[in-house]
């Protein structure tokens, strides 16, 4: 079972202006900025209450990020949730027939074991799980 | 400043195919349906610990849902956060240059006060205000 929204993660051309528009918007300052060079992007995160806002720049033209820009424009590109135990969860959704992107958990931003479901299997919306390690 | 992320709300074709993919992939059931003629949607809600998931079906071709998933395909619509005075929030966005596609409040799904804020104002995410009455 899932648990809170961990974060959304928004795709953003211009990290500092993005920043800027999201400090205004939501009345409060990012709280740190992580790069993960695996990803190719460099992240920048805000509390929204008990939740996570995750700005997502390109670091370069292979990055999921700039190929998401250029296919939708700037945008939601993901929505994670928190979950318990990762590796049980992704039993129970590949047993109900879900596609998932990750073989194993991965390391993502913000100290989390991370793992993708496909869009398709969750009506246009890519789902992270995330565990915090 | 904005509180938690009170709901995200996700544009489906087929609300009885989405509800039973999403509680196959949150690992719980809806917990309510909710018509709001006034938009012309069928909403279907999700709890994800303290956040909601809504379900969203066009219940006409001039819903903003139907013109919507016309144009994008199915996947997320809105992402709501909640705040505390929707006056004073609006207020201030207002006068951070914010447009708003709403010049009062108006009363929403889930017995809400509700204002959404144009997406171009905030990275290509189309954000919703949302207080309890």
């Amino acid at each position: 079972m899932f648990g809170k929204i961990e974060h959304i993660g928004i795709a953003v051309k211009n990290l500092t202006e993005a920043e800027q528009r999201y400090t205004q918007l939501l009345g409060t300052s990012p709280y740190k900025r992580e790069e993960v060079a695996s990803e190719g992007v460099l992240t920048s995160f805000f509390l929204a209450g008990v939740n996570k806002i995750e700005l997502l720049q390109a670091l370069n033209s292979e990055s999921a990020i700039a190929k998401f820009i250029e296919k939708r424009g700037e945008g939601i590109h993901h929505v994670a949730y928190e979950v318990e135990d990762i590796y049980k969860e992704m039993d129970r959704l590949r047993n109900s027939g879900f596609t998932l992107l990750n073989e194993h958990p991965k390391k993502g931003a913000d100290n989390k074991l991370i793992c993708f479901v496909h869009p398709r299997d969750a009506h246009g919306v890519l789902v992270e799980l995330c565990q915090s390690i």
